[in-house]
């Protein structure tokens, strides 16, 4: 018998600090999506192989942990020739989970539905530093309602939420950045590019951050494109001012774009303007492209000052459900990186400001008489009751090792009882 | 594309009035046993397979969720004559993740280690009704005590927790049976059994609720056992007064327990009768069993008057964790029967007297300006920092069932606004 101490490869065991930080994350975002009437739901972590591997998830298909069938179907399709070993699998994101849960139970939703979801998910990839095998999504998605009071609920809730637990340990400067995907497209199209070339195109455009202009410029040439239409299309993006409006810039393609998809971007920022703290930056920003293929509208991102890495992003997907369960439901989602945000509590030492009820240890000789115990535990009772933590345990032989490890967890308190 | 609606067999869709009453329950849970110390812990949901059959688990390892290899190992497994097609599997109980997780970090934790937790686990088992493949474990342990200090708090955090949460739908009438698997183990000896035929006994034992001493003697008999040791068995148990103490008990087998162990339970008794209240019942009760094999020392049960299966259980299993990390750990747990509570939870008709922030609805024409969306998103912001929950959602057609599924979702207040 072999027994094997550590976690599995890429998974995480989380002691008690980690799970005072975690917890105290997971019920801020709880307490914050509550009061903009998100509704928490929960899908079992396993989903039917047949949904995971529709084709919709994309790369996450090939990172399936599959659940290998058991008993006769087992040894069935151990003797078929191509049989399949599995039937369930673990789900990769909370997206196909939440599309199944929509069509299974939407008589007896509201429309719009706001959900919140939590949860864990699981992926085969290479575990690096930061990325796990298994790690908690955060999101929430707002099912049946094509306004874009949809994409303002979404954006203001989450803007301040984030205000709400990085706000304590100093950290407040958030930008967010707004753009659409028709938008996108539509200055692609104006600068002579083919339609089944589009997507390509943005693959390029979305590493302006890291290549800037010229890098693009030079990868679309390489992957084809005629030079005219790349020096078309780049010369759009390099007329953008820093503060320019989506009707600004949509002006620069002239008439491509529907009016109403331009006014919706403007509408978004000036209603979400409203609902959060001065200081944080909303931006229209025409070259996020987000590299998600299923977006089909407004698509945006919250980015911290100082993180290269955003901390949210989401977007409008109107076709996706659809997709999945056969039957057109409008929807748009917010994905927050939980785990991105704890490394930043983490880092930021938030852990020493979270506050922890006064911790009191009684550590007992173990020749104590039953009554002197009794009245310890009696007394303990009285402790808690006033909102202490207590702890009864035994005064080991070298109490200091004890007292120390105490101490880290927040006791501050020791009493020790002696048999005389 | 074959897109499945309803969960995996066994799993359930938790909606948003399911997820209130189970975050509502955890919060309790969470909430009380911190004030007695209990630290929250968490492992991956997949364990190695090699520690989840390592004979420890006994039949639960019949029932496991196997998780199928990837790549090149799975095709490698798949050409091997007698290939093992399983690298991981999901974990059927938070036994072997807490003997694994304390192998692994025990230098980092205080000694002695009190750990809380709650968490899902899966069997595939016949699903039936109230058995679910997928359910919420809530375990207490303490690891490196080996005093009745560990099983005191235990008892005491889990009862007060109970009468917490269940108290508040007027169930408090709550009645701990308490007995020690050294006296089940000298009450057969003394009767003349073999040690070997122990086990055996206690399972017919562990019947009397339902199957009484004739039951017991006629299938103690049936399986072998000679008339007079039978008799002589159960005539122990048949001289049991109510109230009887386990020092008055073990008075009846004579010698054969030390006299340290027929004092611990009535200490134990004594202890935890100062923390609990006058109404909950403490009861040394010789004929409790509890089935899992592996308990050294006490066993405890809490039941509650008028429902028949127990709500809690634990003992003392000083080698369980020794047998799976070879490393030897003293310990003693509790479980309680989270789904079980749910359930009785449910019954009670607790979701109505849960309280929910004063909850409004903003329903809005699709065709409103922006200037007017702008003035409503600013006060739905205004009625959230007061502490109200507001949704902001389009007024759809028909607003009839929009604002009756709100309603059932704890709305109580909906403002139209038209455009005119």
């Amino acid at each position: 018998m072999e027994f094997i101490k550590t976690p599995v490869k890429g998974m995480n065991d989380f002691l008690p600090a980690d799970m005072r930080l975690r917890e105290y994350l997971l019920s801020m975002i709880k307490e914050a999506y509550a009061s903009y009437g998100f509704m928490q739901i929960e899908t079992p972590v396993m989903e039917h192989i047949e949904n995971l591997t529709s084709k919709q998830g994309g790369d996450n298909e090939k990172l399936i942990f599959k659940v290998l069938k058991r008993g006769a179907d087992l040894q069935r399709a151990l003797q078929a020739p191509d049989g399949q070993l599995a039937d369930n699998g673990l789900r990769y994101d909370l997206t196909v989970p939440l599309a199944r849960f929509y069509a299974n139970n939407k008589e007896k939703l509201p429309t719009p539905f706001k959900a919140l979801q939590i949860g864990n998910v699981w992926r085969a990839d290479n575990p690096q530093k930061g990325r796990f095998r298994q790690f908690t999504q955060c999101d929430i998605d707002i099912l049946g309602d094509d306004s874009n009071l949809a994409e303002i609920e979404l954006i203001g809730a989450t803007v301040n939420m984030l205000s709400a637990i990085l706000g304590t340990v100093g950290l407040s400067r958030f930008t967010v950045r707004i753009n659409d995907r028709r938008l996108l497209r539509a200055v692609a199209v104006y600068a002579g590019f083919a339609e089944e070339a589009i997507d390509g195109v943005l693959i390029s455009l979305d590493k302006f951050d890291k290549i800037g202009f010229d890098g693009i410029r030079k990868e679309l040439i390489e992957n084809g494109a005629k030079e005219d239409v790349v020096d078309r299309y780049l010369a759009i993006y390099r007329q953008v001012k820093p503060g320019c409006t989506c009707a600004e810039f949509a002006a620069l393609i002239g008439e491509t774009l529907s009016e109403e998809a331009i006014q919706n971007i403007d509408e978004i920022i000036a209603c979400v303007r409203t609902m959060v703290e001065a200081e944080v930056q909303l931006v229209f920003d025409p070259t996020l492209v987000r590299g998600m293929g299923y977006y089909t509208g407004p698509i945006f991102e919250i980015g911290l000052d100082g993180y290269s890495f955003s901390i949210a992003g989401g977007g409008r997907y109107d076709q996706m459900i659809g997709k999945f369960c056969g039957q057109e439901v409008c929807a748009c989602g917010f994905s927050i990186g939980f785990e991105r945000i704890v490394t930043i509590l983490k880092d930021s030492g938030v852990q020493e400001k979270m506050e922890t009820a006064e911790s009191i240890a009684f550590l007992l000789d173990k020749n104590l008489p039953s009554e002197k115990k009794v009245e310890i535990f009696a007394q303990a009772m009285k402790l808690r009751k006033e909102g202490k933590r207590v702890s009864v345990q035994p005064l080991r032989k070298n109490p200091r090792p004890q007292i120390e490890k105490l101490e880290k967890e927040g006791y501050t308190q020791f009493e020790k009882i002696y048999h005389r």
